[in-house]
């Protein structure tokens, strides 16, 4: 039986995506080629790079504005230190909304010098902050849009002079966003992109170039535009799979119509969270995450009751993470609301039976 | 229909994994659950995971010899800059065997002093040199074991004092080895072990540690082998891709048998190589590679006709690099001999119709 996945990451992808996936490991189209096998360097899979490029461009509205997409190996932890060894030379300023954010700027530390210029960690993470000043000799602006682990997210996006650069790894192309208000978008595919195994990487050009050190090659952002990233076989399944997700996107009406589907699902959830009284959210309500629903019980003895419950649901992956304990229900583009409304009822009967 | 994929990576793999790792995107075992979905912390995941690492120490001829197998993102290509970054502290010696150990010590240049202490660059790399000296100061000595392009292979391996590195990313797994003769090793996946979008690295751990400069925390294999090759979400299919490969070699009776297969495999296509007036070798035939049996035409006037006699009979993926032109027939591991059979029996028809 299917299971209801709510995992952080990797996560539940569209279910025509697991199909077309499969079909391609054993064919990739009529080629007489597993996905697995053929060359990157083949006609068929530069088509699959390119339109995967040029896909993630236009769902991000940003066709024609001077940036360029690269699908590239690593994680988006890998991108914490390929980011600022791109950007940093005299400053890297980053807003702490959490573990993540976190650790991009442990990463940016082995570039350069850095500064938090705020954070909410006094708060246990539950808020977005909002007041911050910048050093003059900042290079960017670092920020993690949606923080998985506390279930916050950005509704508004800081204003600043300097390059803004993002970890979107958990609420890309969930929602209708001002992405040319930044100048690097870094994200790992494994929750609303695709597969894990790569990361997404969209940057406005002009912001390249302009650090006095040296990079090593397949850190540098400059040589994987030059080379169409393909400057090693890239994760060639994995990029496939973004391919599938985005056109999966493209097919439903585009991130407008997936982002009323998200509000709806995360609405619900949050309306149960806070009208049950054996519940309590745990972000502020003003920055709660549309991606990931972080919740408490109030009696932490219940735990075995309710954990025996959703099990018999039929529902996976909503045990919260270690630094907050609880529950998270990761609720990404491809979440059925079915799956939501699901929950729902288990926290409903879990009431009336405790 | 099928193609004769003899592409020089990605490759082909053999059916059953092609089959089993189609059958898991749609379902891992009985988890309810596609393998692209299931978080890389799940019980079933990490069993993945350390069974896989297990087996590469298995057929190493590692287990409990102080190697430590990690499954890591970037292909080899960023394992070029990482080795270098773990172990280069005065100086990083190099055999220069072609364009992958000339692009292994580039990445190494990133780090600090380097020095080519043999090459067969004059040559045209037709062979493997073995005469060198190494500086009194070098850290390492790196050598690629299999050259892709040129067709070459070492059959025996330098003799030193100072940790030997390999990139064995084209022979890894082919043939019996003297594995614990190096103290790293690395290999992009997408040949011999599994899906591209994941290296294995095989280390002996005491010479880790050593260098005085900070490492970046996903660039530290220390920091890899203490999170069990889990520092941040791996490529999970990938690495589930190289499972069931390794299981298929052990299957098949293990590296011995794997290895009897390919030296009849290279013996016939060598042999046809050296027999057929329209073809000539390039590598010299001491240090040819069972891997990739790189031949040219005699008279390159006749490329067209012979391209439409293999393209005719199902055969893809032998052009040669540009760098040497003419043909190179990959034969790894997962290669049929009725395939190679095939193009032996192409290059004698061809013979017959000029």
């Amino acid at each position: 039986m299917k299971k209801h996945n709510f995992s952080a990451g990797p996560s539940i992808l569209p279910a025509s995506v697991f199909e077309k996936a499969s079909q391609a490991v054993l064919e990739l189209g009529n080629t007489g080629l597993s996905i697995l096998e053929i060359s990157h360097r083949s006609k068929e899979f530069v088509a699959i790079m390119e339109e995967a490029r040029a896909l993630a461009l236009e769902l991000s509205g940003l066709t024609g504005k001077g940036y360029q997409a690269l699908f590239l190996h690593g994680g988006a932890s890998l991108h914490f230190y390929a980011s600022a060894l791109n950007l940093l030379e005299r400053k890297g300023a980053y807003i702490d909304t959490g573990t993540w954010s976190h650790k991009a700027l442990t990463e940016a530390q082995f570039v350069g010098a850095t500064s938090v210029v705020a954070s909410s960690r006094e708060n246990g993470y539950r808020n977005i902050p909002t007041d911050f000043a910048l050093p003059l000799d900042a290079d960017y602006l670092h920020i993690t849009t949606n923080n998985t682990i506390y279930g916050t997210e950005y509704s508004h996006y800081p204003e600043v002079e300097i390059p803004l650069v993002a970890d979107m790894s958990s609420d890309i192309f969930s929602k209708e966003m001002p992405m040319d208000k930044f100048a690097l978008i870094y994200a790992g595919a494994q929750k609303n992109i695709g597969a894990a195994g790569v990361t997404l990487v969209i940057v406005r050009e002009d912001i390249l170039g302009k650090v006095s050190h040296k990079i090593p090659t397949h850190l540098n952002y400059q040589v994987h535009i030059k080379n169409e990233s393909m400057t090693n076989t890239p994760p060639t399944f994995a990029v496939y799979t973004c391919l599938l997700t985005m056109q999966w996107i493209k097919e439903q009406g585009g991130i407008k119509v997936i982002e009323e589907r998200n509000k709806e699902k995360a609405r619900i959830l949050y309306e149960e969270v806070d009208r049950n009284p054996l519940f309590k959210g745990y972000a502020e309500s003003k920055d709660r995450s549309r991606m990931n629903v972080v919740f408490n019980l109030v009696d932490e003895t219940l735990t075995d009751q309710f954990n025996a419950l959703w099990t018999e649901a039929g529902i996976s992956g909503i045990k919260g993470h270690r630094s907050v304990g609880g529950y998270r229900a990761s609720i990404y583009n491809a979440m059925p609301i079915e799956s939501v409304q699901l929950l729902v009822e288990v926290m409903k009967h879990f009431e009336k039976t405790v």
